[in-house]
């Protein structure tokens, strides 16, 4: 079996870390498996290095910065090989530009396009441990590109598809995914599979352990994820394209505190308007998530939406500077809502989800914001002071603490 | 004009000496001159890593040492752009596949033995000024291999020859060679002009200023170096094929402690043994320097030879399992030794030279242990307690700090 782990920065922050890892991935190759590991940089290095730049100069060309940042995954392979190699296993370290892992030329934010098997494929014959740097890649001038946030699980599913990997293995400080935050809701129950749809919908709903575009990635290729913990030998949690249907109509709850709504008051209510709103705010980088519109009256209409709170200030701001162009008479903002989405991909053929959804808010007495759906998923917006409670009522209505 | 300038760690240790070598840089770009930039790791930066290294695994391959130590000059590299790019200037970093400076395979002491000189060019026909990372290479697998000792000033050099740059400027933090050790003669010159087998000499005999490696390149490539301080705007010293004739018999003076004798007594006095001392000590990689043989006695001499301080007690120790071997009766050392050589290319017509360097010793009450000699250069092993006393009376005899 050919198996691609992932291990984040702090698995890797110090050297009892780095032979935990090291330990694990032995422990398969021993069983005769094919193992690639991909890595991120040690504990804090990625942020001490912004730091450092920053000191040089505040505005840096994305391009310097990943020259910069790109050393860190070095270091954490080249150790990584290192402790393998104290424990008599044959390992080699390689990066991006020794995988050759080509990529798309945004600085910062780049994306894989085609990944070179060879290099790595010659390594697994010599029966080597391969230990391949994530978060980077070589983009058409030759030069290192990183891949954004989650970059490192983009990585390990990017290789995984090019390899033709049997499964990739992403490890966490947490047993896998659950049906709702364990810290939140005490009878939350680990998810054992999930189809990548759901997984998607929960990672865009706040479900932090896993970035969206690795579980993208996994789905066009049909790459087996698995979520587990480094910190023990929990089975945890499988995304794939079919799941064993275990009777539930919801697979979890995901919650999202760093949400803020704007609306925009008493817009000409006259075609195009509202798409020239959204289309300046494309144009800033900011994306807008839930969007209701108000019926037209006297003329004008009410159009709100929300963006990122980390995006709110930008989205005023422009908002602010095109608001005679935009025929806005008033911008109106809450930062202090939060969303709260269920998933599951039985929902498509029960149309009662949504109505017990609502119904658990309003026993917990919680107001109902804004509402998005999808096929999979129902996403309301509410106070943030409710978030915890509404998780709790949810979970609750819909058993899934229960098998 | 095209101009290499190489500064090393110390040079680049913190943010404002970044800026400080970012402006002499600028300095010469803004005077329409094409500039490249070889850096080394800052600081202590190289140190710190082997120390992690050593950490992880004492014996770690060299192969992923030189994988862990190449994110060195990839830091300061990225950092000097971003300074440049803090005062204006277009600037890029490059590391040695970006450049393809193609090496030996040998991991930790590989060689150049092509570098391209395409990527480069394109990046100062766009007026970039183009920063690489001194120190490493890469092999023919494709893998990074660093340079050894002096890599950096190596690393500058076969740029320079790789793309016909006027000169090589390599800074340091002495204002060029001198005709002796300044902190031990007090009016020790520094020389406008020397040729590189004069330098070459001097380098092997114990000046630290340039690596002979990097001499050696200059001259089989006919690049013209220049040695100067990054902390003043002194001239330096220029190190090139012919320079003007100052009428001097003596270039300078130069010593080296690190140095230690060791003789094998009583080894069989027939062809051949001398030969297998020195072939076992090759092996081993134990550089051997003067050699004294005795005349046979009784059908046994006595060999005498230094080689440096670091070496001794493995030289001793291989020494020792082969006794029998080499038919050695006795081993003796002595590590308080230190080699002094006087330097100059007028050497060559002046047979009295010697005589004067000895007159000179004799009349500081100095013994000489040891000769040894080239065409231009004259090597004396003397006690190391004399060896500051020495350099004073050969520099005034020969009245080097006389232009």
């Amino acid at each position: 079996m050919l198996i691609v782990k992932k291990f984040g920065g702090s698995s890797v922050a110090n050297k009892e870390r780095i032979f935990n890892v090291a330990r694990r991935c032995v422990e398969d190759y021993k069983k005769g498996h094919d193992v690639v590991v991909v890595l991120s940089a040690m504990g804090k290095t990625t942020d001490e290095l912004i730091a450092m730049a920053k000191n040089i100069n505040p505005n840096a060309s994305k391009r310097e910065l990943d020259m910069l940042l790109t050393t860190g995954e070095q270091v954490s392979v080249s150790l990584m090989a290192m402790a393998m190699q104290a424990m008599d296993v044959s390992a080699v370290s390689l990066n991006a530009f020794q995988v050759a892992m080509n990529c798309t030329s945004r600085y910062g934010n780049a994306r894989f396009k085609r990944i070179d098997s060879e290099r790595i494929m010659n390594e697994l014959d010599a029966r080597k441990i391969v230990i391949v740097t994530g978060f980077q890649g070589i983009n058409k001038y030759g030069d290192y590109a990183t891949l954004g946030r989650g970059g490192s699980d983009t990585t390990a599913v990017a290789l995984a598809a090019a390899l033709h990997a049997d499964k990739c293995e992403i490890y966490t400080d947490v047993d896998g995914v659950f049906t709702a935050d364990p810290r939140v809701v005490s009878d939350a129950r680990k998810i054992e599979e999930i189809t990548y749809d759901e997984m998607l919908e929960l990672a865009t709903s706040g479900a932090k352990v896993l970035h969206s575009r690795s579980v993208e990635l996994a789905k066009k290729y049909g790459v087996q994820m698995v979520v587990r913990s480094s910190l023990n030998e929990s089975e945890g949690t499988t995304v794939k394209e079919v799941v064993k249907m275990e009777k539930m109509l919801v697979t979890g709850v995901a919650s999202d505190k760093n949400t803020a709504r704007i609306s925009v008051l008493g817009v000409e209510d006259k075609p195009g308007i509202a798409f020239k709103v959204f289309q300046k705010l494309a144009k800033n980088s900011i994306n807008i998530d839930i969007i209701l519109q108000s019926v037209g009256r006297d003329g004008s209409k009410d159009i709100s939406f929300t963006v990122a709170e980390d995006d709110l200030e930008e989205a005023i701001n422009v908002l602010e500077e095109n608001k005679e162009a935009l025929t806005i008479k008033e911008i109106k903002h809450n930062a202090r809502v939060a969303k709260v989405a269920i998933v599951g991909a039985g929902m498509m053929s029960n149309p009662g989800v949504a109505s017990q959804m609502f119904e658990a808010l309003y026993n917990s007495n919680i107001n109902i914001n804004m509402i998005s759906t999808s096929e999979i998923r129902i996403t309301v917006l509410i106070d943030e002071k409710d978030v915890d409670r509404a998780v709790q009522a949810i979970h609750e209505k819909f058993a899934l603490g229960e098998v």
